[in-house]
């Protein structure tokens, strides 16, 4: 039997190779991270170059423009157009830089990575803005190329790599009026907490203890250890493959609450990928739709379902179970330490009110780094210009908990940030949406029926995955595009009780 | 500045680039046994298939051929040379076979195997049959492509892919010695051991306490934990890569022996993938001379170390620490239990002095099977004739603990277990020699002090790596080729005391 599309099923064979390397790129991955012992590392390193530079080849393979342009004609169903259109863009964005610029890039990331890990704690900028240099050098070049094949701005270009469609005029758009009223919301929100009287839960709590409750957890949200495992890191991240995702967390035995939420966050990422559509995991439709809709998810459950006090009246039982009854593990004081609101100066320590004043500093820095109209050494005033007006905190000369404080320039990672709170507001948008089509939505989680929620998010975000584009992704799952409105009125709701 | 050896180098390049991709398969290969959950095999094992097939492919480079034959031209310096004919007979070998019987031989090894694990908990020797047949078929077709390449017979061919330059004649000239006096030594020792007295261990034996023992048995035996690591499999194997060695073992609580000199076996053999030449990782000649001198270390530490009466007086008090005093665990008593000689059914839980019958039946059953000379349905019927007359135990029926407790069959591994007992006859070989070196090595192991076996090892085994064919390696190591006389009187020496 010939086929009606032989050209696209070519594309998708291809894809099946690629996918099939990458899982094993993944894997090593995770174990580099969760795993490997120091000496392994350079071996590792070169390994994986070794493969980045294979799947970088084959995603470039230039039989694939004919072919694309073939199966363009070919007749396919709404699933196969859709792939096809994952595949041009992937396509698209590959074929757009050279190995070599790939290759440097990778080297110069992974030496100021490397550099980045002394520097930090040492609180060396000096340092760091040598290794960096490179990074920001290649990142630009990057850009310029991404945006010359897209017609983009150069921000817009890298962003796209992460967000498919977001430019930086509609990052301004929202990220602008959560600038407006988050410094007013942050100055009530505590004032309103300073009445409060919160208990400190005692320790210790012993690691297995905390693994135990860990896994608990993941089980109340639907995680399928069949189908994946929880370990620990010095980060933690969601890794693997759909079909075994590899969840990583940490412990340390004074407190449990972070890394129980971090648990949780990465539960969320790690069902996302679990619930990709069967059919289809070999291919870019099946991939998550993009990185700030992948952090909807784990914000969804940490931020949406596990700081509700609904879901946190669950929760405490197990822990009171785990830890030993006391007055602080009780649920309203749970509640309180979980939405506890302090301005402080490192990101992932933050909590969900003051959170985005960290993304939005980021963004506009990296912004303008990339489209030229700062230098790496602009970046220090600017961090502290912007820590000042949004959190009203002093940094000055302190870039250990400053710039340095996250690995993602130093990774050449740029365009990424928007997408943490990008995330957040689909997470309010989404469960907007759930609640009005589930309106006792609350006491239905409060009775440990999360149905409603998973139900929910696997018919309109994990099984249609890449199906559709962002923007009509969101119309369809909550009947309009990104509508930063429901973080406000989300933040509004739980913070101030308006 | 021009290269006097351009072919030899782009082999070499070639080789590297082999190097790299097999140091993820290996890893996903470790990781595989040791952490992947049940739903992420069909996944996995499509990427590896096709990492298999990347792999054969780049052995198979159809450049290669003039490459090599320019190379054997070139000045090369002696490891150059070593080097460019480890090169030969890898491509050799993988150009022997076609990609297609590559791809059938594993699909058809990983359906059996699969089938195993439920058909060996069943008995069900009809239902293994029906699996095995392809892939006895299969391996028959491989040895028939082999030797027709290298004018070996059909098993000597198989053969040659882990004991490189073994013929089964040579197998035969040593085995069939053993064969004559393997039942009568038996029948003296079990004699001999039934007038002592020997206390057994009271567990509970916790597994986190058996960790740390095994930690410190592998730390006492120089294994490096900056490069490599510990961790828990079904079946114990060594896996990873030199820079970083990945060991496992397993525990039970009511028992503790089985796995510490499991762990010490396989810390043998990651000492000597640990130690191979650092300038030459990448590349052929750094591997390990063969499966039996891999197996001569695992056995070293094992069997002519680990169950000496003078490191046994080493282990002891950590195991004392471990569990606590008793004094079924005093040093005189742990060596009877090391040296306890009792035939069995179960190759894998063998005693030293009975695991060569449990290979020499083996040996003599696939070798029939590969050279055609009797079929599958034969192999029960072998089996029990050979335990009957090799240990006098009867296993009639009992599939379970007979044909089908091992995997190699089903995985069609033909031509490996000689490798067992070669490895420990060399074993021997080498501590002949370095009892020679060294006079007093028992006083000096006795005292703690392990150098004058490592040192011993490290020059004439480890740092060589394939640096000479076996015979040379061995000639040069302990001035003699293969003479299994050493292990006869190893044996001799340990269990009758003459």
């Amino acid at each position: 039997m010939t086929s009606a599309h032989p050209a696209y099923d070519q594309l998708a064979a291809d894809c099946a190779r690629l996918h099939r390397f990458a899982h094993l790129q993944s894997i090593a991955g995770w174990d580099q991270a969760a795993n490997m012992p120091p000496k392994g590392a350079p071996a590792r390193a070169a390994a994986m170059a070794e493969m980045a530079a294979l799947l970088h080849r084959l995603q470039t393979d230039p039989a694939w423009p004919e072919r694309l342009a073939r199966a363009n004609d070919e007749p396919l169903d709404d699933w196969q157009q859709a792939n096809l259109r994952e595949m041009h863009r992937r396509w698209t964005q590959a074929d757009a830089l050279p190995e070599s610029l790939v290759q440097a890039g990778a080297l110069a990331a992974a030496r100021c990575e490397h550099a980045w890990r002394t520097q930090r704690p040492a609180n060396d900028w000096r340092g760091f803005l040598e290794t960096f240099r490179p990074v920001l050098a290649i990142a630009r070049e990057e850009a310029a190329l991404l945006a010359a094949r897209s017609g983009l701005a150069k921000y817009d270009a890298l962003m796209d790599r992460f967000e498919p469609g977001m430019t930086a005029a509609e990052v301004d758009r929202v990220f602008g009026a959560v600038r407006q009223w988050l410094p007013g919301l942050i100055a009530q929100v505590r004032e309103r907490q300073s009445r409060d009287s919160v208990l400190v839960p005692r320790g210790p709590f012993p690691m297995a203890a905390q693994r135990g409750l860990s896994e608990r957890a993941m089980r109340l949200l639907g995680f399928d250890f069949e189908a994946g495992r929880l370990d620990v890191s010095t980060h933690p991240f969601s890794g693997g493959v759909p079909e075994d995702v590899r969840l990583t967390t940490r412990f340390r035995d004074d407190e449990f609450m972070q890394s129980l939420m971090s648990t949780i966050h990465e539960t969320g990422h790690g069902r996302y990928e679990q619930m990709r559509p069967r059919d289809w995991l070999e291919q870019p439709v099946s991939q998550a739709r993009s990185m700030a809709v992948h952090e909807s998810q784990s914000l969804a459950f940490e931020m949406q379902l596990a700081r509700s006090r609904a879901f946190v009246g669950l929760l405490a039982p197990h822990i009171a179970a785990t830890f030993g009854a006391q007055p602080a593990l009780e649920a309203d004081n749970l509640w309180r330490l979980f939405t506890r609101v302090a301005p402080g100066l490192i990101r992932v320590d933050a909590d969900e009110l003051t959170y985005p004043a960290h993304i939005i500093l980021r963004y506009e820095i990296e912004r303008a780094l990339i489209e030229g109209e700062i230098e790496a050494e602009d970046i220090p005033a600017l961090w502290d210009e912007k820590m000042a007006a949004l959190l009203g905190l002093d940094t000055r000369g302190n870039f250990t908990d400053g710039p340095l404080q996250d690995v993602h320039w130093a990774e050449g990672l740029f365009g990424y940030f928007p997408c943490y709170t990008l995330g957040a507001m689909y997470a309010a948008q989404w469960f907007a949406a759930m609640r009005r089509a589930t309106p006792d939505l609350d006491a239905r989680i409060a009775a440990g029926d999360l149905a409603p929620v998973f139900e929910w998010l696997r018919e309109r975000v994990w099984l249609p995955a890449s199906r559709y584009e962002t923007a009509e992704l969101a119309q369809r799952a909550s009947g309009e595009a990104l509508n930063p409105a429901h973080f406000r009125a989300h933040l509004e709701a739980r913070y101030l009780g308006v």
